[in-house]
């Protein structure tokens, strides 16, 4: 018998993309006729079994749940496992990781991978790549033969699904709100490039806030950052020249940057400028001043995907299929980092 | 047919441990054999499929590595996982990953789980609790089918394995050397209880450090921690009543909540008291000290260990096993928190 390949040998022999052999196997008609016997043919002849999830989630019940997630190196990211595993061990399911590395390959190949009978259902958060090639195929497809998903955090309207997410508008304006309140009257936003959809909406939050209480919105005091490796030197470069007492950062990175810069600057935190970010992590915790923060609750959210999809995966045959999206709020953590 | 179980439905159904079940199964010497014709009867009434690592491995190969690790939300467990993806994506095998949240239990379990078929070979940190029992079967017995394992940062002598390690010793007798080179003369050290066992390793460096410089040994400048959660007070205490100019904490965390109650104290980091920390994450770089620090290298500890296991993996029937232990060096990384 010839060896067994994989998705992504067949790809390199053929020369074609790992998503054209994915689609041409589950013969979806984006792809050509041709394009699709020659591929299913190379496969047949090599062994390749494409997932039968249907017969394998009638078969058996594996108890166990996959997470996919864009980064490991990420506290969020890591704080949503921790939550789904909590549930998942209480309900008495297993759990397994896979990273896509932010890449549209290695989601569809995790994906292949885990669907191919190690698991029972999926919690996934988009990669970027993904999100910029708008191709959810693999995901549709996994959810068209029974197998439930819930994506969490990156999640778009084209995939049919339970989700999880957080309101980062509320809880941008909070932020902002909460620097109003303690006397702020010029307040700047450290913010990413919009096409990063999380800084988008948390920047359109810091706008509705001012306009709702009727500061003024000025585009001098918005610094949108690309280059997140240069963010420190943007950070400081763009701060000499703002003369702003309040301050709300996207991130945790970009607050201690600020922090960092202003005190080399001779401004003190929080009695020139008050500050504040956004994700509870570690660094905010701990960093002196303590982080006035908008708490993303990631284990919280990691609870929720859980719950969801143990709910969905327990569910009885004659229940009518219906998604939720569960909206889980943010908070403010206030400590050191702003006015009382 | 009855439904099938898993090792834990088996282990509560009869009201014994989970290990005393897979060891039964596996057919240990050291259960008796009352117990292990129970246990096997009911795992064979309900249909358990023990593991059959052999069978498995000669019938197919997965190309996917599991990495099992104690603690997901912590940077230094993250980094090795992002050096084992780099490795592993480039030879073309996928990357799984299972928590064991220090749990024996659920170390078994996930190992089980992952050896049934869905893997090729495991990289590993033992739980904390495993380590306390000194309970090995569930590697030995993987390791004697045939699947090769490599074990990382929290390894055993008695499970006989390819390893990758750091100098704990070394990592902190550079440290506590920074520290007297810096001018310090009393050093104190905020470690772990000895059963942890870098804990264990890095107190002696500190120790061989000092003796090797002809400084004493003062018992009553070692801080062992027990309570993790309650080791910001234990700090604080032992601070209060202690003369020291230089402080060794065996981790960041140990460090930044040093430094903070020694601020509350009216002490200033470097100038009245030097503070070194050990593990180089995102808290050690942002914090105000930025923190000199023993850096781990997690990523290149995790590159290497995807290299033991992907040579094991692909090495010829005829080659003669051997096992390695591959010692990734620390590195000093000099920063505010020391004098020049």
């Amino acid at each position: 018998m010839r060896p067994k390949l994989t998705l992504k040998q067949i790809a390199r022999e053929l020369d074609v993309s790992i998503s054209t052999v994915s689609k041409a196997l589950k013969d979806s008609p984006e792809i050509g006729e041709d394009t699709k016997q020659k591929i299913k043919a190379f496969a047949k002849l090599y062994n390749y079994k494409p997932n039968n999830i249907a017969l394998s989630l009638k078969n058996r019940k594996t108890k166990t749940i996959g997470i996919i997630i864009p980064e490991i190196v990420h506290y969020f990211f890591t704080t949503v496992i921790s939550g789904v595993e909590q549930v998942a061990n209480e309900k008495g399911y297993n759990v397994i990781v896979c990273l896509s590395n932010n890449s549209f390959d290695r989601e569809v190949l995790n994906l292949d991978l885990l669907a191919n009978g190690s698991t029972d259902g999926f919690i996934l958060s988009l990669a970027k790549e993904t999100m910029q090639k708008e191709d959810y195929h693999h995901l549709t497809e996994v959810i068209n033969q029974g197998m439930p998903v819930v994506l969490f955090d990156r999640v778009v309207d084209e995939v049919h699904c339970d989700k999880v997410i957080i309101d980062d508008i509320i809880g941008a304006k909070k932020a902002v709100e909460h620097l109003i309140e303690t006397g702020c009257k010029k307040i700047g936003i450290l913010t990413t490039v919009d096409y990063v959809s999380v800084g988008k909406l948390r920047t359109r939050g810091y706008i509705e806030a001012l306009e709702e209480n009727d500061y003024p919105v000025d585009e001098d005091l918005i610094l949108k950052i690309e280059d997140m490796e240069n963010s420190e030197k943007e950070i400081g470069e763009f701060l000499k020249t703002r003369d702003v007492d309040g301050l709300f950062a996207v991130n945790e990175q970009f607050a201690v940057s600020a922090i960092g810069a202003l005190r080399r600057q001779g401004r003190n935190v929080p009695e020139d400028v008050s500050v504040v970010g956004f994700t509870d992590g570690e660094l905010s915790k701990n960093f002196i001043p303590s982080l006035t923060t908008v708490s993303q609750h990631g284990t919280r959210m990691g609870a929720e995907a859980a719950h969801l999809l143990i709910d969905k995966l327990e569910r009885k045959p004659d229940e009518v299929e219906s998604y939720k999206t569960v909206i889980v709020e943010t908070s403010l953590v206030r400590r050191e980092s702003t006015k009382n």
